[in-house]
């Protein structure tokens, strides 16, 4: 037979047993945080009607999302017509990437793979209003597909730990998202990392106040979020190749050069209505946060920009000296989660990004070294009845012990070996009738007992007892 | 703005708090018991190449398979080629169920939705072989998804709750796995449930000795498998409406009428040699068990076929009398792990039906009552700094307990009403600058307390010091 390709498909991965615990003891880690700070878990299914993900992540999310095939007769309709589709002059190429017109694809598609977890809260939001409470903390944490060019850290399958407060405007709440990410990179082990503020109205209002129309806002925030990368000539340049004039980059460059505190911006944009309101909120929630073991890592930094079309006042980013980019971010959006209903329903959450923690954590050895150890490792021996190990294995978890009974005879030196490696603090063989074990711990073997007493030794050793089951 | 569709795609669900709980409560207890076992987590892509799906699950399996639709530029060609593919006079109709063809899908899509847990634990043992034990005791808990007409219990997205042993054909796995799965079923609260018991080869040579030809095999086994449902009068009509002459039937009626032991089929299958290996196979198997908790739930059923191209051995399923069909199910199947290399793998396993098993649960009330029971439920009152609260909930988290703050300032009733709802041991709430808290079990408050007071009151009452945050 030919060979098959069993490699799982580009951008994804198989986690093998090793990588599954890694990711479930800082998932578990961050769930436990969220679950603390009275979050409540929403699950979403992995499929979502094409209509409620079309449109909602611009051309490039069009182009990335993972569709679902047609089934049956509706297929051999969508054909024809995405024949009929391709075959007009003009009708394949939009959108900067030159790709085929998400048109053809939506007459062959029904479904679409989730390809964040914001557009599904909002759409489960609407779906199921009635059954949940008005502020509604919930966090999710599932995986989401992108058509994406996979690179180190990124992939097409992927996963996303969001934590969102949906149907409250209160700052509070922006001060419970921030520490509630804070502390989960701190229980995960991070030292050294910093949660970037900004609010969306102090970005509008400098642009605003330093002169430049409304249109050339994005020019504008998209330069001024490289500051920290080419710092504050390096921003003046770029303002002048977006064909910004003269005077507004001046003021802008007064504005950015030197350290921004919050303090100069509010000067800056003195006597400014909305930008007034937008730093009087950014303080407080700076204020609230001193309550907040989030203070010491929060920085305001002028220079956040997050996107563009999503947020509506603070926002939020983690980052780290390690990583270049982000490793998590949020803030408040307070048009987005009734997309579906036209009400307006203020949101605020953020998301960590679990693929480059995870990434992170192995590079700085912060995961546990036990991570899947078992207690007891046993073997039968060729020639001997399997049927006493069972009874053993089942007593010994029967008091609490994880056990992997062997279904192979192995050879003892061997059974020691591996025991090692799968980080057993026990492992137990049969010869001759009689029960011998070793313990890692001591490195000592004890020979030739009953199972009674082998049974009761290993318990005592582990500080269990076989009344322990009860 | 026209009313979008906010459901969920057909046969998915969203689940909601309470719901998420249940699931992990249930999935916690199964995979507690797979690790206590020795087995070890494996995850794998939700998308699977198409090549790795199609022809693994018969006809029906590839009707219902949910493919990923092309991009880019290979979808325009797809679009081209599957335009002329439906063109062709019956390229459309194959399969039983007069569905498209699967041929016009495979055009148009590249990648397919996994469909169970077994075909992609062959790929990833195929892929990862040199990175896994030679006997690798794996266990995988992942949704799949089928475009199946959706009904009580039956979804287009479910979990499945796989165990296996592949790499070794010892009879002990058999044992391990029938036991573990029993003792998921005891965990979580099940007790008037069996295990049926049966071997495909024992199936193979009754029929063989009762005089069919190996082509009515599947006829047989099908009518064979009714017999708890039409006793053995019924079974026979069955056999003649199949077309099955009288003299194989009426061997057949001997033996299935009154209870049928092993012993009784050892004694109709004597001097069958490959009846005689199963009779033995499944003896041993049954032997093994007798050390083992699973003992007590086993019982032989001749009856039991477990659908036909798929195993090799022992065969295995849960039913309980509260639900007709099964709840899970599994056996010995040597051919398939090595589907992908040509190898032979031998391999047995089991997977529990999660989704009827959660429906069981419910109707029988086996959940905790307090899953997702926080300790604190805290709010400010208006025209009160939040910051204290913050501050508050912050110091409650580090010693242990659970918080939620209310971003929205509640009248005193309503807050203890809503920490009721919530199972929170305590309502915790400021009014006039002095913290008031309320304690569920004794439904007594304690008022115009300092912040420092309420919180080492609350902390005692819930049996923890500041000091166990360290």
């Amino acid at each position: 037979m030919a060979k098959a390709n069993v490699q799982p498909p580009k951008g994804t991965r198989d986690y093998l047993p090793h990588s599954v615990r890694q990711r479930r003891y800082a998932i578990g880690i961050i769930e436990q945080v969220y679950e603390a700070h009275g979050f409540e878990p929403l699950e979403t299914p992995a499929l979502e009607r094409l209509e409620a993900l079309t449109g909602k992540y611009g051309d490039e999310g069009d182009q990335l999302m993972f569709r679902v095939l047609l089934r049956g007769q509706p297929l051999v309709k969508g054909i024809e017509r995405a024949a009929q589709h391709i075959a007009e002059p003009g009708a394949l190429v939009t959108g900067r990437s030159g790709q085929t017109a998400p048109g053809a694809a939506s007459l062959l598609a029904d479904m679409g793979l989730r390809y964040d977890l914001t557009v599904p809260l909002a759409r489960a939001h609407a779906a199921n209003a009635s059954k949940l409470p008005q502020i509604f903390k919930r966090y999710q944490t599932q995986p989401v597909w992108r058509a994406d060019t996979p690179g180190k850290g990124r992939y097409r399958e992927f996963f996303q730990c969001d934590l969102d407060v949906v149907g409250s405007a209160s700052p509070v709440v922006e001060a419970e998202v921030a520490e509630a990410g804070c502390e989960c990179l701190v229980r995960l082990g991070f030292t050294d990392f910093k949660l970037r503020t900004n609010h969306r109205g102090v970005l509008r209002a400098i642009v605003d106040r330093a002169g430049l129309p409304a249109e050339q806002e994005i020019n504008a925030i998209a330069a001024l979020d490289k500051l920290d990368k080419v710092g504050a000539s390096g921003v003046d340049a770029e303002l002048a190749s977006r064909g910004i004039a003269e005077g507004p980059r001046k003021a802008l460059l007064k504005l950015i050069t030197g350290g921004v505190t919050l303090d100069r911006v509010r000067e800056f944009l003195s006597g400014h209505v909305e930008g007034e309101k937008a730093v009087a909120e950014l303080q407080e929630v700076f204020d609230l946060c001193q309550h907040t073991a989030a203070a010491q890592y929060m920085v305001f930094d002028v220079s956040l920009a997050r996107g563009l079309g999503y947020y509506t006042g603070c926002i939020f980013e983690f980052s780290t000296s390690r990583f270049g980019g982000s490793i998590g971010g949020g803030g408040r959006y307070d048009g987005l989660i009734g997309m579906f209903t036209g009400k307006s329903v203020p949101a605020c959450g953020l998301s960590l990004g679990l693929e480059r923690l995870l990434l992170l954590m192995e590079e700085a050895q912060l995961f546990p070294t036990d991570l899947g150890a078992i207690d007891v490792l046993m073997a039968t021996t060729a020639g001997q009845s399997p049927g006493r190990a069972l009874a053993l294995a089942g007593q010994l978890r029967a008091a609490g012990l994880s056990v992997s009974l062997s279904p192979k005879s192995e050879k003892p030196g061997k059974l020691r070996k591996a025991a090692a490696e799968r980080q057993a603090a026990f492992a137990v063989w049969w010869e001759e009738g009689h029960v011998h074990y070793w313990q890692r711990s001591t490195n000592k073997i004890a020979r030739n007992l009953s199972a009674e007493q082998a049974g009761a030794e290993v318990l005592q050793a582990a500080g269990l007892s076989a009344a322990a089951a009860d």
